[in-house]
C-alpha cells in the first residue's frame, strides 16, 4: 500500500479549517518564534562565544522541520514569501556545508571539537530532519539542491559510522535518521541510502557494541536489545516511535517477517496496554518514557506532543508494512488526529503543548506550592514557545501533510483505501475519489470513485450502513466504482479501561465517533470530581455545534456526588443530585484560561 | 480534667502487650541503635573533627526522648540496668554543661560559634526534650538531679531570649520547649517557666520580630501568624502538633477563651479537612507538611509517625482543656493508638516506619526505578534506624505511659473519666477504677469504680448498652460508683470520605470498632484494586482471632473486578466474580515482607 499527501487536496470541514489555520497562523507562528529565538539566525553558522542565543544542539532540528512543513505548504499553493525563506535557509546550509559534507550548527560554531562524540547530543537526529526537510523540499517543489547537499552529507555520515567507524559510538542516542534516510532511499533512488538505515537499525542494542549509555540504562534509547528481540515498548516515547517507524520502513522493504512480527509486537504493546484513551503515550517526565503495563497515571501524564505525532508515524508505516489489519493502524492514526496529538495546538493556533494530562486539578498544584516547588506537574495553559521546541514545527508539518493520513492505493489491485474521513479528494494515475461529509459532526460519508475503494469501519463503531453492495476485508467494506454514502453510528458512549489500570477503576471518559471529551471547570460549578457520568443516559447526549473549536460539545444529563455528613469520614452512603455536565472535545481543553479538567469521571 | 499515667497500671490485654514489648524490646532496641550510631557517646561531648559519627544537632532529643522512656518504666518497675544508663547519661550532661547552665552536644563539640544563632537548628527543641526527660525522670523516681541541670539551663535560656535578647531570633524554629516548659511549670512549681512558655507562644508569627524564616515560607514553622490567629492547621505537621500543643497549655492555664478558640479550630481543621481516615496528618514530604483541606493522596502520603503521636499529644491536651466536647479528643487518642501512631511500630517492636502510608503499589514504584528514582515514596518495610530518627523514641516514651491516655478525672466533681478501654486500674488519692475487657476483640467493658465515673461513648459506636442506669453528658454515659458492663456495638462498617477529597470518589475503607483494616497483596491473588467491597455484606465480616498482630483480622464476602475485553478501552460494562477479602488491621501493614497495601476499596 502506498500514501502521497500530493495525491490529497483537503476541500472543507474540520481538518481544511485546521489546514488553512496552520499556512495562516501557526507556521508563521512557528517561524517568528524561531527568528526570535535565533535559530534561523544560527543557519548563518557565525555565532561566537559571548554572543546572545548560543546555538543548541537539537536547534537544527526545530527549523528543519518548519522548512518541511513548509515545502508541504509549497506542494499546493505558492505562499507569498515561503519559499524566500526556505532558500535562505539552504543558502546558509550550502555555504556551511564542510568540504566533507558535515552540516550541523552546534557542532560548527559551539564545539567543534565534540564533532561525532557524544551519542546523546542529537547530532544525527539533526542530519535525519534535514533530509526529512530536503526530500519533502525536492517532493514539493521539485528543486534539488538541498537534496544533493543532504546526499553528501549522507555519504559523510556513510563513510564516518560504515566505512571508518570512527565515531565512539555506532548507533544514534536520539533515533531519527533511520526513518529519514529510507526517504532519501524512496526519493533519489539510491541504495545507498538504505543500507545506512540498515546499518543503524541492525547495530542497535547489540551487546557487542560500545555505545555509550544514557539516562544510566539503555532502555532510555531503545538500545537494550537489538531491534527484533525489541517486543515491548519502552524508554522514551519519541525516540521510540521514531525507531519503530525506521524498523517498519526496513520491514516493509525487505519483507522481513520476523522484524515485521516484532513491530506488531511493539505497536500491541503500545496502543493496548501503555496508551491512554486519547492517544498520548509515554506516562512519565521521568526520561519522558514509557513505563510499565497499565501505569497511566492521570493527572502527572506526560504524553508529549511529538511522541502522539510519532506514533502517527509509526500506526500509519504500520498501515502500509502489515497486509493483515491495516484498519486498526488508521483507527489509531484517527485517534491521535483528534486527541492526543491536536491537544498540542491551541485553537488559535499560536500556542502549544509539549505534555498533554488528563487531568488537572489546581488543588493539586496549590497543594505544591503550599510549601515548594518540587514535584514535576504539566503546564495548564498552551504557550508560544519552548526551549526546548520540538513539538511545534512537528505539529506544522503533520497539520501540512494529513493528506498522507486520508489516503492509501494498492498498486496491485488498483484498489483506493479511504483510511480518514472528511471532504476532500484523491488524484493518482487516473483514479480519483472524492468524499463530501461533515464527519465528526455526522458519521455520513458520501465517496465518489472511479476504482473500487475500500472504506475503513472505524474500530469505535458499533454499526453503520451502505447504500450500496459491499465486502468486509480486514476492517474495510470494500466497494467497487462508483458513488456510495456510508453513515457510521455515532452515538455517544461511556468507555471504561482494563482493570490493569488502578485510577480508573470506576470511571469512565465520554467518547463520540473519534473524539475523546473531557470536562472543565469554567463550564460546572463545584468540584468537577464529583460529578458522575449516568450509564443509562450518556448515549442521549445532546450534540452542540455551537463550539469554536470546531467539533461537536456534548451535553449529557448526569449526578453531582454530595455529603452526606459534615464529617471527614462517615458511614458510606451515597447522596446524588442531578446535575448537568458539559463535555468538551478533549483536544480544546485549555483555551479559556486555567481551570480544572477530568476525563474520566466516575459513574452509575 | 487532670490526667496522670502513674496513677495507671494495664493488667491485660491488647496495650499491657504493647506495654511489655517496648519494655523488652522497643526501649532497648532504640538504646542499641543509638549507641551504634553514636548518639550515647555523644554524650561525652568529647567528639572532635576526624572521628567517626559527627553528632547531629538533633541528636540530644533523640536520647532524650529514650530517656523519658526509660523513666515511665523505671516509675512501674525496676529494670535491671535501666536506671544506670539514665544516671550515666545524666552524669554526662552535669559535666558538659556550661558554668551558663548551657548543654548542646553539637554546639559545643562542632558548632560552638553558632550556638544560637540559627533559628531551625534544633537548639530550643533539643532543650525542651531534654526538660521533658528530666521531668519525667523527677515524677518517676524523685530522683532531682537532672530537674536540677535542666532548671539552670532553662534559667540561661530565659536570660538569653527574655532578658537579653541576644539571640537573632525570638522563637524557636521547631517548636517544642513550650510544651516541656509548661511541664517544668507543672513539676516545679515555678511560674518563671511558665513565663517563658508564654514568651515564646506570644512572640510567635508577631509581625515586627525578625524571625529568619525556613523553607521560604513562615508557615513552614508556624510562624506566619499570632497564635490567636492562627486557626488553620498549616506547615510541618509535627512542629503544628506541637505547638498546638503547647498552646493547649496555655490555653488551660490562663482560661483564654481567644486561644482556646484557635486551639479548637485548629483541631477541627486538623481532624476534619487534613487527616487520613487512619489518623495520619501532614500529607506532602515537601516540607513533611499541611497542605490544603481534603488533599489526602493515599500512596504519597507522607503522615509522620510522629505527627500522629503529636496529635495524641494535643487531642489529650485539648481533652483537658476544653469542657465542652472531651469525648471528640479522646475519639482522635484511639485513632491513633490503634492506628496511625501504632504503624509506626512493627509486630516484632524492632522497626520502625516514619512515613505510614495507605497505599503501597509495587508497580507505581517499579515504575519509577523503569527510569530514575526522582520522586519521593515512603517506604515499604519498617527499619530498625533512621538518620532521622525522631520517631522510634517517640513511639518508646508514648507506649511507656499509656495510663496517660486511658482515664482522667475531674478534681471539682471527684468523676473519673474512662476515656480509652483495656483491661486496668486506676487509683488516686482513694479513687479506684478498674476495667476488665478483651477489647477491641468484643466491646464489652466491665467497669468497677469507688467513684462515679464518666464512660467514653465513641465516635464510631452507632449504639451501645449498659446494665446501670447513666446520663449522657458530652460524649460520656456518666454512672454513679459501682459495677457496670458496658457493651459498645462493634459491627464492621464500611466508611466513605467526604466528596472534596479527590482520590476516594468511589471507595471505601473498613473499620471495626477503633480499629482501620487494610488489605495485602500477600494475602490476595492479583492486583488489589480489583477487590471490591460489597455494601450489603461488610457488617457480616468473619472476626478471625489468629492474628500475630494481637488485633482481630476481618473476611469479608466480596467481589473481584473483572476485565469485559482485552482491549485497553471498551464500552463501559461491568464484570465481578465472588472473592473472599481479608482485611488486616491498618496498623499490622507490612510485617510480612513487601507487598501491596491498599486501605481504601471500590465497593458496590
Amino acid at each position: 500500500m502506498k500514501t502521497d499527501y500530493r495525491c490529497v487536496r483537503l476541500t472543507g470541514g474540520f481538518w481544511k479549517t485546521k489546514e488553512d489555520l496552520n499556512r495562516d497562523v501557526t507556521i508563521p507562528a512557528v517561524y517568528d518564534r524561531f527568528v526570535e529565538t535565533g535559530r534561523i539566525d544560527a543557519f548563518r553558522c557565525d555565532w561566537k562565544p559571548g554572543m546572545p542565543n548560543q546555538p543548541h544542539f537539537f536547534w537544527d532540528s526545530d527549523v528543519a522541520k518548519w522548512m518541511e512543513s513548509a515545502a508541504y505548504v509549497l506542494s499546493r499553493e505558492d505562499v507569498p514569501g515561503l519559499r524566500d525563506k526556505i532558500e535562505t535557509l539552504i543558502d546558509c546550509i550550502e555555504q556551511n556545508q564542510g568540504e566533507d559534507g558535515y552540516f550541523n550548527i552546534y557542532f560548527t560554531v559551539v564545539a567543534p571539537d565534540k564533532r561525532f562524540t557524544v551519542r546523546d547530543w542529537h547530532e544525527l537526529y539533526c542530519a535525519g530532519h534535514l533530509m526529512e526537510a530536503a526530500c519533502a523540499y525536492f517532493g514539493a517543489t521539485g528543486s534539488d539542491r538541498f537534496l544533493k547537499i543532504m546526499e553528501k552529507y549522507a555519504d559523510y555520515i556513510t563513510k564516518v559510522f560504515m566505512i571508518d567507524k570512527s565515531a565512539p559510538y555506532r548507533t544514534p542516542g536520539h533515533e531519527e535518521i533511520e526513518l529519514a534516510l529510507f526517504k532519501m532511499y524512496r526519493t533519489t533512488g539510491k541504495k545507498k541510502f538504505f543500507e545506512l538505515a540498515q546499518f543503524f537499525l541492525e547495530n542497535r542494542g547489540q551487546p557487542d557494541n560500545d555505545e555509550k549509555q544514557i539516562f544510566d540504562e539503555a532502555h532510555y534509547a531503545q538500545s537494550h536489545a537489538p531491534i527484533r528481540r525489541q517486543r515491548e515498548a519502552a524508554g522514551h516515547s519519541v525516540r521510540a516511535m521514531y525507531l519503530y517507524s525506521g524498523m517498519t520502513d526496513l520491514a516493509e522493504e525487505t519483507g522481513d517477517e520476523e522484524l515485521l512480527s516484532a513491530c506488531r509486537d511493539l505497536f500491541e504493546d503500545t496502543v493496548n496496554r501503555k496508551m491512554y484513551i486519547t492517544g498520548g503515550i509515554g506516562s512519565t517526565n521521568i526520561g519522558e518514557a514509557f513505563t510499565i503495563p497499565y501505569d497511566l497515571p492521570n493527572s502527572r501524564a506526560y504524553t508529549e506532543t511529538c511522541a502522539s505525532l510519532g506514533l502517527m508515524f509509526f500506526a500509519n508505516r504500520m498501515l502500509k508494512a502489515d497486509p493483515e489489519h491495516p484498519s486498526k493502524y488508521a483507527d489509531i492514526v484517527e485517534l491521535e488526529m483528534y486527541n492526543g496529538a491536536l491537544s498540542g495546538l491551541s485553537l488559535d493556533g499560536e500556542k502549544f503543548f509539549y505534555e498533554n494530562p488528563l487531568e488537572i486539578y489546581m488543588t493539586e498544584r496549590r497543594r505544591i506550592t503550599a510549601t515548594h516547588d518540587h514535584e514535576h506537574w504539566p503546564i495548564t495553559q498552551r504557550v508560544r514557545m519552548f526551549g526546548c521546541s520540538c513539538c511545534p514545527p512537528n505539529l506544522n508539518r503533520v497539520l501540512a501533510s494529513l493528506g498522507e493520513y486520508f489516503y492509501a492505493w494498492d498498486e496491485k489491485t488498483g484498489k483506493v483505501y479511504v483510511n480518514q474521513f472528511g471532504s476532500s479528494t484523491f488524484a493518482k494515475d487516473g483514479m480519483t475519489v472524492t468524499q463530501t461529509t461533515d464527519y465528526p459532526f455526522s458519521g455520513r460519508v458520501e465517496i465518489r470513485a472511479n476504482v473500487p475503494i475500500c472504506v475503513r469501519i472505524p474500530g469505535w463503531c458499533r454499526s453503520f450502513t451502505a447504500d450500496a453492495p459491499y465486502d468486509m476485508v480486514n476492517g474495510y467494506a470494500s466497494f467497487g466504482p462508483g458513488c456510495v454514502t456510508v453513515e457510521f453510528d455515532m452515538k455517544p458512549e461511556l468507555a471504561g479501561t482494563n482493570v490493569g489500570v488502578v485510577r480508573n477503576i470506576g470511571q469512565a471518559a465520554l467518547r463520540r465517533g473519534p473524539v475523546v471529551y473531557c470536562v472543565e471547570g469554567v463550564d460546572h460549578e463545584g468540584d468537577l470530581h464529583t460529578l458522575t457520568f449516568d450509564r443509562k443516559k450518556a448515549a442521549d447526549a445532546k450534540i452542540d455545534v455551537n463550539d469554536v473549536s470546531g467539533l461537536p460539545v456534548l451535553t449529557v444529563e448526569g449526578w453531582r456526588r454530595l455529603n452526606v455528613s459534615d464529617d471527614l469520614y462517615a458511614p458510606l452512603e451515597e447522596k446524588f443530585e442531578p446535575a448537568v455536565i458539559r463535555c468538551i472535545p478533549y483536544s480544546s481543553f485549555a483555551n479559556r484560561g486555567e481551570t480544572d479538567m477530568l476525563v474520566f469521571l466516575s459513574y452509575r
